[in-house]
């Protein structure tokens, strides 16, 4: 089948022919690709920059936001059937540790991250688990909603943790409405009564912020704490959800944060230093976030299902892999590029 | 009456005669004091430390942890009566704010400070509010309990924050075993089965907090987090409690938290920085902590009246007030000194 | 003034002069009434099923859904200031109990209920207190608001209990789509992605819910719990929301239940029985439901002014108070008979 | 090998040799027993009422609390090795269905019930799933421990759900001292500060009660409604666990229960019969309560190796399994009784 190869770093990914994958385990599952979304991490890992913490045995397949149907299973395998639509979770866990007995995948103490430290989805075929399946309405293109995989439920799971927290009245401060925080804008019309204010470099973006729900928009022009100062009393936001969270975002996030707010950190890149007597004093949190849990993602699928969340995307054939990647780092895909076997 | 006076920064407080208070709103209380806790916080208010951020006139009488018995009330009051014993709430709110109406009062829009921005505690009879009142069986001391108006609460608030995480298996690490931190251990201890480690700098206090309820101690002494790492496999604790934070103990404490686990700064003084990364990789947080509400110390008497959190005091009579400061200043107080006018 | 006065159960009540009512308390609150709305509890005050609960001294004025503009404050007043536009809530609360200080004012110790134990605000002026007014934008019409002082939040209440079990993906059936029901389903729309099935008798009924947000309407006529299997793929619904609660509706709603559901009692008047074992093999949750705290009123008027929750009104002059409640006795008004002085 | 077999309901279960089990999927684990409580659904078993819900073909081996080593593992058990001892959550779960992946894995949509259902653990070899094993301290001994496998989780269960409202000061009434209640007593006092009052027919089981932590105990005579709200003021209990809900308990129950407080039922047999007007005027929730999950089994073996929930036990060979069954029917059991094969 063909694949998307990554050969060494700094060197440029190539499509080529490798074996399919095979099933090896009772809970194994292989997935024809309908759509593999292509992320700012894979620029990343093209860098070398996840090499050292995934350490994969190079070359390898890339892509690790895949959805499509299912094309074999394992003896154990009960939750999916050959044939049926799916999108993946990016993590196959183990099922048996005491966070995935919890519900809090994600914290899996024996998971595996496809597309990062063993062969992805920009292929033909995917060797995945029953458990990062989540089955879909058969009317469902992969092509379609794949770039909800990862980038989605990263968005949801925070969103989702923040709702107790935005209750009609309360104002969130939205930073950086790129490929997640355009998807946290919508889970946020969706689940929240909650005032919106979009903070972004990139007043393109926050015109489609406003189309998404946002109540208000501001330009990071180093303006934008006095400007949600402004907009919020002088108090500052409940939550802020800092999708950025580098090159300064994170120090303006927590100081746009009120009394008694929550900061969620959810990009990276930065490094946040708070005067512990500035956390006591207003009783603030920094949260953090990771990308979410399987029913994180079976939950996000509800809300793209009724229309609720939708995905601005661009295709690809799997040959066009380099153009695809290099489209998007030269900051020329709108929305989110997804390749099509 | 008489009164601990601060005429000057950087002066001791002098004991003087001044007017006793009078009630002049509908919900003022008058309370004769029967205790008055010396705190940490006093020697900085000596030292100006306060006086930019609370900006009291000179002279004035300190004291913010008070206990004793109601002398006289308000038109409106109906919470207490003249002769009922009570421990005050510190900061006396102005319950019809949205915090307040949220129970939530510690974050009160118009609140004020006894003792740090007007006339606190220190003296024969202090003016609170209703709202600070809260009444106790009448066969408690005031001197045995004052210490739990603001030391105690603000670990009791923290304790109860945590308990959700803190589930049979889990284990929490204390910072510090001081003043606060040593009723946090008891709080810990009534209200959870979660496994405790303490690390303080002193031998003494670990002896103490094991009498306590801790079941692990580790000398701070530069192998802290490594301890902490032995003691749990590696992982860290799913919470860790900060009375310091400040002199590095602020890093110590984000480093012994394990993934998906809570920070709580308690203590202050320090700065915290950490990497973004850091704060989403492993998906932890960051907790600020303030001062309880009513409630909490509501909970709090309630814990104490069962016996389950008990204080070590020293009592020095009103006039003892300069031995008192610099006893604690000097480190010979064991426990908490309470003046007893 | 004028005032709508009940003189006699099971007689109508007049409009009649009445002194207006005075200040004598430091928290008290003088409103001119700019709306009172007219409701289904009126009529069972007239009908003197609330006489043994409330014990009014007749004559008295009714009228327990009011919105206004304030007229005069008493001394110790904060909040708000004379000509604010106000909405109340219906029960003035005491402030010091337990529950008051926890957030939890509907379950004061020693509130009042004006329109049931005292008097209330068909009439020109109403006295109420500090804590009862919430304050809002002067450009709104207390007319088009005030039914949201007790319909309103006693919907709101119960559906913001239920959102943490509403994630996207679950379904809620509502029962009722009358006065409070209607409000139900714009609040569950405004809150939540669930899925909404309302149930009511009436085709009229549910042709209003399906523009005010339903997904699906089933006529209560003998089939409805099938028709719920149905909808739910025989499994039931996560949460039940019940506004009837009488009349059979309360053994339907729970059997709509599904499996560790909860079945909310909103409405009254029935019984429910339920053998203890349909509790335990399934874990099924019946939920009491009273009128809304303070933050929730303000919480829903954010929604109101948001444009996310609206009434359907008729107004009528105080004067014509027969004719209203004989309207709505009559079920000839559709949406909220509202009073105007 | 030897197992207890039912071959008929209304007959005593035999003791009779029988193949041992084989391994035949890749999750399933051999277990030795080393423990193997005998229940009270035992004897409900023999008479036969849960033939149709369970649908067992006979004859089978009973037994579904149980402890042990494991003695075979399936080709993808990665949680235990050979030699591992064991204590075996009673339901076996799918670990894909929506509740399994929520850690709520009692609501499985495909879980057995080893002894109800299936041959269970009366017997020297039981076959599980990988799903059901939590791993002890290797000290641990297995006929210690395994009534803690059902007995205890339940108890477990309702206790940890009611911890949010059990804040000091708070009351909680628990009904019925026999096998799950005195653990119930044992996790109240392990993770609240609640005040605890016991209540029993038993004057003997009171007395135990009172050794584990209640606070108070109240004889079940006629006056117990009037007991409890003697203790609590009149106002009842903030929450209320009903280890009996039959045979009148059930409505004692409800009645206990405070404003705004909570009734789980956690026993069966009787009817619940609330009109709906008290569930709303007070605002009561009526609590369903299941067996608990895999995390509250681990949870409780914590609470339980920390000797924080100790068992009352008397021991007998599997081949007196017929003389435990009859002590148990003629109430000669203290504490429960462990079949050791």
């Amino acid at each position: 089948m063909k694949a998307v190869r990554l050969h060494g770093y700094h060197q440029q990914p190539v499509v080529e022919d490798v074996p399919e994958p095979k099933i090896s385990g009772p809970l194994d599952v292989i997935v024809k690709i309908g759509g593999a979304g292509v992320c700012r991490t894979d620029l990343h890992i093209i860098e070398g920059q996840w090499a050292d913490a995934m350490q994969p045995t190079l070359p390898y397949t890339i892509g690790h936001e895949n959805a499509g149907w299912v094309h074999e299973i394992g003896s154990a395998v009960t939750n999916v059937q050959v044939g049926d639509t799916v999108i993946l979770h990016p993590t196959p866990t183990c099922g048996l540790c005491h966070a995935c007995r919890a519900g809090n995948d994600m914290h899996c103490e024996d998971s595996t991250f496809p597309g990062l430290d063993s062969d992805g989805g920009m292929a033909e075929y995917l060797l995945t688990s029953a458990r990062a399946c989540v089955k879909l309405d058969p009317s469902t293109q992969p092509k379609d909603v794949a770039a909800l995989a990862d980038a989605g439920i990263t968005a949801y799971h925070a969103v989702r943790k923040a709702i107790p927290q935005l209750y009609p009245g309360s104002t969130c401060v939205l930073i950086g409405a790129g490929g997640l925080g355009h998807i946290g804008i919508q889970c946020l019309a969706a689940l929240t009564a909650t005032r919106i204010i979009v903070v972004d470099r990139n007043p393109e973006a926050l015109k489609l912020a406003e189309q998404l729900g946002a109540d208000h928009s501001v330009v990071a022009d180093g303006t934008q704490i006095q400007a949600v100062q402004d907009l919020t009393g002088g108090a500052g936001a409940h939550v802020v959800l800092d999708f950025v969270a580098e090159q300064g975002a994170e120090q303006d996030g927590f100081a746009m944060t009120r009394p008694n707010g929550s900061y969620f950190v959810i990009g990276y890149g930065g490094e946040l230093r708070v005067p512990t007597l500035d956390l006591i004093s207003t009783e603030r949190n920094v949260i953090g976030n990771i990308v979410g849990t399987y029913t994180d993602l079976a939950e996000l699928m509800a809300l793209a299902q009724g229309g609720k969340v939708t995905l601005h995307t661009r295709t690809y054939p799997l040959e066009a892999a380099a153009e695809a990647v290099a489209d998007l780092d030269a900051g020329r895909v709108r929305g989110r590029a997804i390749l099509v076997p």
